[in-house]
């Protein structure tokens, strides 16, 4: 069996994290081998030095959590985190074009950031909990269309996280195109296990340590 | 008695505002007298050219609501803002750099954004919630020398909004020399009212009209 470290996004973005926080966060993402660190902007430089070397991709944040700063700052934000040292890039998409179902347009600003992220990977959150089912089902394809990467649920920051429901919904509508990031909320081992199994390629979580171990003393038992 | 329309910024920062919403505001904010309109960077274009020649002003928000994005971001923001129409700013400090007590940084950000603002005011939102009295204190000095127009005491989207007590604090550290601002849960004119008897100069809620419908009830009581 393999560890669930390798499909987890180890992530701190509370509004209040700070340098110290950051430099456990990536002694840990070494540790345990986990995918990347998901951390706030201003952190990007920190975390490429202290990880600068390993095996642990260094992601980052963009328009978030609310989607709503204007797609030339999403594009600035992002090649600013790439020259920093950031190797993935979690995007929110313009949630108001999402709600005008205008789906050109959420197509159009993720191609932008596509652009500006280069060779790293974008995924790109849809924040699932505002959304009907054929609504989600047109943003992953509006996704899949822009070139980014993965389709992610959730901010963690709106009033619902991933759902088991949400990540079987994308994974089918993204058809193996594109990967499946499940966010917000995950906290334990059978959780973690619930979403890998529902078709999440990647696991956003703060609770990283905490699974592996629990992951660990269930193999033994 | 004067209405308290002049002292409240008509807001709506919801993430999945729609243009037509911020269309509605904006007549809103002409109709009722608001001081100005907090909307998100996205619309401000929109928001400019709906309330040009009005004595509405164009706000809109900065690093907002988390505030970790870099310096330069913020910058950035701001220049963005101001060159498509916005006459006042909101801006979220670094709470990392709060909490690790580097006051300086925190003031060194704030004054760069206060230069990209030029000369509309910049108001600077702490997120009171998450600090302690001499925190808040220390933070309300670093806004006074920065030399921002208001500080402000939340973004609505932490898990604390403004508080009496808060804003009574901000009144006493900033001394008269700049403005308060509060903001995240205030709905009705006994709370509205409540806030400017404690020496808010300006209040942020989406419950404006309803604010005034009810001023006038007891007004005409």
């Amino acid at each position: 069996l393999t560890s669930p470290a390798s499909s987890i996004d180890h992530t701190l973005l509370k509004p209040d994290t700070t340098s110290e926080q950051i430099r456990s966060l990536c002694e840990d993402a070494v540790e345990f081998g986990f995918a990347s660190v998901c951390i706030p902007p201003v952190f990007v430089a920190l975390a490429a030095d202290l990880l600068y070397g390993s095996q642990v991709g260094v992601g980052t944040v963009v328009g978030f959590p609310l989607g709503y700063v204007s797609t030339a700052a999403k594009v600035r934000e992002t090649s600013e985190a790439i020259s920093l040292g950031a190797t993935e890039i979690d995007m929110v998409i313009h949630l108001g074009s999402a709600r005008e179902r205008r789906f050109d347009a959420v197509e159009q600003e993720i191609r932008r950031v596509v652009e500006a992220a280069g060779s790293a990977p974008v995924k790109v959150i849809l924040e699932c909990c505002y959304w009907e089912e054929s609504v989600k089902r047109a943003l992953t394809e509006s996704v899949v269309r822009a070139g980014a990467a993965y389709v992610k649920t959730s901010t963690g920051f709106a009033p619902g996280g991933a759902t088991l429901e949400d990540v079987r919904l994308l994974s089918v509508a993204a058809a193996e195109r594109i990967g499946v990031k499940a966010a917000g909320g995950i906290r334990s081992w059978p959780e973690c296990r619930a979403f890998l199994a529902a078709g999440a390629s990647r696991i956003g979580t703060s609770a990283g340590v905490e699974i592996v171990r629990q992951w660990l003393e269930a193999r033994n038992l």
